[in-house]
């Protein structure tokens, strides 16, 4: 387990721990997007990752590095999103056990999602408190590794290797928009910029759930009260150990309105048809606004409810 | 310009008349669909075909079969989908003039779509003679070169080039599954499969539109009349031409209910994070529930709306 922010080898060792078990997903380009964007946009597509999201690189990365307590007292971790799901998929890989707080109001997708992969539910009231004070109680009867969405250097580790393999194909990319909400993919694609590429690392974030920005332009963090966004994986703040990175390594924090979002989802999604969730679309309003370099765009993930038929 | 059913000698010439102005599109499987299809299941995938249909490829062989005429005095179709934006796409290639006859409720984003591509419209009534009249007109005003949507074999064996795309790649497909509406594609697919593959073919429609299926079994076409589906590219009734290689080379017409395609279009969008529009639903409807051998399922477009912030 990682105790200190991961080098330049604990990248490449995470990156070649998780490669049997992961997509290394393709790398896309769009004349329509360029256009519109006026540059070169090269996209890494996690919504074609395992789960639906890059979650599932830092969640394998995670267990295999847990594995050997894992496999005897399962993992545990509370959330009511991609992580949640990303885990017990890790878990089950290894034949290990999940366990996996989630809020009573979670959606049922998100529900489902965690049982198709075999996770063990525990409930609790939709409250930061409630989650923390479950997954203690869980702990204590289980024993099981707890596994944090992204407040976890193992966590970053495999995160940044969505943003290795980017510049692993393109190495010259100027601009990097990525993502921010816990913080885990930004921390780690600016980790994975420094070490192997040469970008400015844009963080990307709703304006009604811009504690990042916040943060970063304060140098200390300040938590988001109930944001308002569609971008529902982006509304949590900022972890410790990954705003110690990011204030390191992370040029430019740049916000989105929600109606910058709603027009660059549905721009890339009817151009592309390519489906990305809302959080994906907090880096493609950034990129479609913003600088004139060849830039990467980090599609976090594809995990939505569409229902158009309704 | 063909005159008689394409041999397989038009078909490979059409392919290489085509080849430089489309995209040979990815073939992809997801182990999703195939556990709950209970076969192997390969996609191919025309939403990510120039234009976002197969439709590009049977107006790029028609516009360069009649390139000479064509680029003096222009080509004209009518139409409310996606042949329309496909046959002003396909013109621009060779730098001539497509004249679209559309009725004047069509969907902005239809019209939109001409209209990138430079087509230039003439509004109509929304009825069948309207657009045929006033198709009649603009043809009389400019000489152009009238393109039909699929009772033509230049666009018949444009778009059979999709499935011997799929049965190059795949050759040992054992069901081909194929949305069906005026008949160009399945036609088309019906004649690359007599050529080039040895599976059975299976034309998919909605059961609310269902003219293919009651005019294969009577053996003679019967028009649908103002038909209530979702699948809005399969609204139109077959043509002659296209029932007559039907008639000859489809095993099977299958249709789907509109909680099918509903079903099946959620289930794949979910799942493979690629848009479809709701007349692929048709194939992937009737694939999940026909079958149990290996099998290629057209995934005819991504034109399709969708706005779920409003």
């Amino acid at each position: 387990m990682l105790e200190h922010i991961p080098t330049k080898a604990d990248l490449i060792a995470a990156h070649q721990r998780i490669l049997p078990y992961i997509h290394q997903t393709p790398v896309f380009t769009s004349s329509w997007f360029d256009a519109e964007a006026g540059k070169s946009c090269f996209f890494k597509s996690e919504h074609l990752q395992k789960t639906g999201a890059f979650k599932a690189r830092g969640a394998m990365n995670a267990v295999l590095v847990n594995a050997a307590k894992g496999k005897s007292k399962g993992f545990l971790t509370h959330s009511s999103g991609n992580h949640g799901a990303a885990l017990a998929w890790a878990a089950a890989q290894i034949g290990a056990k999940a366990y996996i707080v989630m809020p009573d109001n979670a959606p049922k997708t998100k529900i489902a999602a965690v049982q198709q992969y075999g996770g063990i539910i525990t409930y609790c009231k939709p409250t930061l408190d409630a989650r923390e004070t479950t997954a203690a109680q869980v702990q204590e009867a289980t024993g099981a590794v707890f596994i944090h969405p992204y407040d976890n250097y193992d966590i970053i580790a495999g995160q940044a290797t969505a943003t290795m393999e980017l510049l692993d194909v393109q190495p010259d990319l100027e601009l990097l928009f990525i993502p921010v909400g816990g913080g885990g993919l930004l921390s780690g694609a600016a980790l994975a910029n420094h070490y192997f590429g040469k970008a400015k690392v844009i963080g990307c974030e709703p304006l009604n759930a811009s504690d990042a920005y916040q943060s970063f332009q304060a140098g200390v963090r300040i938590p988001v009260q109930n944001p308002d966004t569609i971008a529902d994986g982006l509304r949590t703040s900022l972890g410790e150990r990954n705003f110690n990175i990011i204030q390191q390594y992370v040029h430019e924090i740049i916000t989105a309105t929600e109606d910058e979002m709603k027009a660059a989802w549905k721009f890339t999604v009817s151009r592309l048809k390519q489906l990305v969730e809302p959080s994906a679309a907090a880096g493609l309003a950034v990129a479609l606004k913003h600088g004139d370099q060849p830039c990467g765009i980090l599609l976090c993930g594809g995990n939505m409810d569409l229902d158009p038929f309704a």
